[in-house]
């Protein structure tokens, strides 16, 4: 089984959507990548960091579901990372109500000894300093390393940025991020300028307009499934990347081809997690209703056309 | 060969883009459903109306195209319909800045004589009244009948517009339409209110962001291809409902598996015609490179996961 190392934010999220809204639940970008790849073949561990502040069911829950929380740094009389947000009607747009970086601030992250031969390294959203902290900690270069991040990062922290980007196989960000990377509108041309910055693969993410993938002249593209109601999109990024590494993991297989599948595995995660408040729905998923959702999107868009 | 019929404008556009600005060019909405759908093994004919400053050298054009004109109402000392419009950077959104509907306004359609058996009819944008009164003439009911509508309508023709909506097989529109005509912000309620409306099939049109199909509970998504450039969208929707109805009059299948194959279609064509100003791509587009973006488009979507 392939080992795959987290790295991210574990947190508290206080939400609230046209349908509702939540007190304090659990939430941070490895809690979701590692749900979401909890759900494949893969012995997967998390590092980053919370107060003490943080209950220790959350942890279990975590551990219950075969993540190795070893690495999850417990910061004592520290206060876990807290992010409040509120959507609008759209569900496609939010304000932060809050950011409380509490122990995040000072985050040094420590990759446990068990995982130092990691063969796949998810790097969550995260200041780029500590994502390129971890990459130097593993001694062999995993087989493939995927980076996740955001505006804030390119606003904020360029030049380490630009650093990390180098060092990485795949990056994921949306479509806005990708534009203000590259300098681009075109998203063909971002892909292009961004893939020549380091990574070889480029996904970009345009939420309910699903996501593509890049690599080299090649383009591939996984829709987000149709959904009746978007109960809370908090997360659904971070599902989606736990879902393509997840299956990248468990299959052994990078190729462009597989990826594919990957991408598809991604939009099937993702299109679950946007479902209930937080991590609930990440929580209950079986097995079984990802295969019948795999279904759902060959239905949705598989084609039989001959060329002749 | 299956008859098509199509109704819509034939009209003059002036355009300007980011990459530059046109005389009146040849536009209208049966002008590019019409040149969408001569890519396919169909006997199609347009009912219209322009004014005598329409170029002869359009019309033979147009007939150069296999395409039957009889139907276009020449008026005398009339004007043709002119439309001019601006795109802003994003090539999403426009400004209309001239709408002279000259001849337009009082056209009273007449099916010619030849058309009055077809098996295929498409309703391009035109006031409901308008496409109403084409259905009317035509005395046994069509195989399928395909419905193009927009939001003006729906602001100033509410009641005719519902009326022509109950008597149609497909409709098309673009998603704030489909929201705006069925009161849901979900595309796939608004989807099923609308097919509760008359038609059993539901086109919902997302730009660059492809196309859904809706047919009871089953859905079914074309992507628009990824392009370096889009030079100009005018038309892009009018060419995507040509290139759907087109492949289903060639093949005669109005199953919903052969329509994913035609909004695939669609899609294909609507790839072309944004790549250059108004008719001009459309008009020297040749089946071998519909061919080989069709390839583009497996590539694009297609995937191979064993449900195992």
């Amino acid at each position: 089984m392939s080992k795959l190392l987290i790295v991210g934010t574990v947190a508290f999220d206080k939400i609230e959507t046209p349908f509702g809204k939540t007190d304090k639940i659990l939430g941070g970008a490895a809690t979701f990548i590692g749900l979401s790849a909890s759900q494949f073949d893969v012995e997967s561990g998390i590092v980053s960091v919370v107060g003490d502040d943080f209950p220790q069911g959350y942890l279990d829950m975590l551990k219950g579901k075969n993540i190795d929380t070893t690495g999850v740094e417990i910061v004592k009389g520290g206060k876990t990372f807290f992010w409040s947000g509120k959507y609008h009607n759209d569900m496609n747009t939010r304000d932060t109500l809050v950011t409380e970086l509490n122990t995040l601030a000072d985050f040094n992250p420590i990759v446990p000894e068990n995982f130092k031969d990691t063969e796949f390294l998810m790097l969550g959203n995260l200041h780029p300093a500590v994502q390129m902290s971890v990459i130097k900690q593993i001694p062999n270069r995993p087989k493939l390393v995927v980076l996740d991040t955001m505006n804030f990062w390119m606003d904020n922290a360029w030049d380490d940025l630009i650093e990390v980007i180098k060092k990485v196989d795949v990056i994921t960000i949306n479509d806005e991020e990708a534009r203000q990377l590259s300098g681009e509108y075109s998203l063909v041309k971002a892909a292009q300028k961004i893939s020549k910055m380091g990574p070889k693969y480029v996904v970009i993410k345009k939420g309910e307009h699903g996501a593509l993938l890049f690599h080299e002249e090649n383009i591939f593209f996984a829709p987000a499934l149709p959904l009746e109601e978007v109960f809370d999109p908090t997360g659904a990024g971070d599902t989606f990347a736990g879902g393509f590494i997840g299956y990248l993991a468990q299959t052994k297989d990078i190729s462009f081809e597989n990826m594919k599948n990957a991408i598809i595995y991604g939009s099937n995660m993702a299109s679950f997690s946007v479902e209930k408040f937080g991590t609930r729905r990440m929580e209950e998923l079986t097995k079984d209703e990802i295969k019948k959702r795999l279904g759902q999107f060959k239905e949705l868009t598989q084609f039989e056309i001959e060329l002749n």
